[in-house]
């Protein structure tokens, strides 16, 4: 036996997202397909987050285990070449069996990228968000570090949602200005369903002074999601990376 | 009447060139049948350079004469909102009926990407030649310097051309390291079909170490085609702007 630690990035745009789903095409299901030549039989891998359909990852995590004893350096070779180029497995490791992606990740941090000229680059109009327009990102950045801290975010997930506790920490959250690029980026124990999509929503409203930034604050105690802004579209959002102790 | 010179990005992945052709998709055709509308008649689009089939453009320029008077910002707004996403129109403005954005072009900028590690970003593959393999980055430059001046390039074109004079002034020819990127660039007064690519085809066999930095000019001084490298992947060549006095 032999257990691995891996980071994978994705282009989102044309995969349901990180999970097997009934349907459509995942990256979970590519690697486990990937994988199955190598060991001879089925694979289960486990992600660290469950990225949405359109979500892209530059530093997702995923650990498995193989029957079979292969190097890291085996896998990484085997698993890419077997793999569509829009998804790599960039770094693979081994770890102890006991390493669980999602179970021992410490934090992960998502950036969501905005637009905010005229005109989107062709380069990059599938992973972004275009907000043309004047945005106040001192008023946005006021209200993100406002939901700073340990928070029922029931107010910012998805209508459906299958999620037992929606209290989370934000040990971080921040608007930074990249121009001709805004990002939003906040790292945390963990995201409910739609949350960081839904924030960036929000805080496009407080940018653009149709909401004050304390707005963000009441929202989220309302525990109420139909007073928090419109989801913004998967194309702008990244997971960057998760972090383990 | 109204005269503009536009600069145009494009991700070339989908198109046929800049050129337009008997089949296949155009940026010219998709430009000069967005500006149709807006001048109620055919209108012919001329650009500084023909990228080929695959080749990306961050800068290229683009002159018409409209029969209406607009301004510019109607232009830009009205042709971006005529085009497909992976052609943008950047800028626009008025210039004398004279200018002719091929003939008034003093230098082009071409910049060529290999992606020099053994895993390419999913963000990055239709943007790159993917040559993985230690590459000897002094040696490229040493042999792309040696290309600098007014040559005869036909050792480096294309077999199909329809060029009258293969002569052509390099003012610069560099490669530089910008891990884990190299970047050939290359300005000059003009450039053969397939000249660029054939270069950095030619490079990488330097880079290897298959061949001494001094057969790059041996090749050139041969003008025989057989001689040189093999021509590089459309995907990494990018036209990265054009200069006017």
């Amino acid at each position: 036996m032999s257990s691995f630690k891996v980071t994978v990035a994705y282009d989102g745009t044309d995969f349901v997202g990180w999970q097997r789903q009934a349907s459509g095409v995942s990256v979970q299901a590519l690697i486990e397909d990937a994988l199955e030549p190598l060991d001879g039989r089925r694979v289960t891998v486990t992600g660290a987050g469950r990225t949405d359909a359109g979500v892209h990852a530059l530093g997702q995590v995923a650990s498995f285990t193989l029957e079979r004893e292969v190097d890291a350096s085996t896998v990484l070779r085997a698993v890419n070449a077997r793999l569509p180029p829009d998804v790599r497995i960039l770094t693979a490791e081994t770890v102890a069996p006991a390493f669980h992606a999602r179970f021992d990740a410490r934090s992960k941090t998502y950036r969501y990228r905005i637009w905010n000229v005229d005109v989107v680059s062709p380069f990059e109009r599938r992973y972004v968000w275009h907000v043309p327009g004047a945005l106040d990102v001192d008023a946005m950045d006021t209200a993100a570090r406002s939901l700073e801290g340990r928070r029922d975010f029931s107010a910012f997930q998805a209508a459906e949602n299958d999620t037992a506790t929606t209290e989370r920490t934000l040990f971080s959250s921040r608007v930074v200005a990249s121009p001709p690029q805004l990002f939003y980026e906040a790292d945390g124990d963990g995201f409910l369903r739609h949350m960081v999509r839904t924030i960036v929503g929000s805080l496009v409203e407080v940018g653009r002074g149709k909401r004050p930034p304390e707005w963000l604050r009441e929202v989220l105690e309302s525990r109420d999601r139909t007073r928090a802004g419109r989801t913004a579209p998967a194309s702008g959002l990244f997971l960057l990376g998760v972090h383990y102790d």
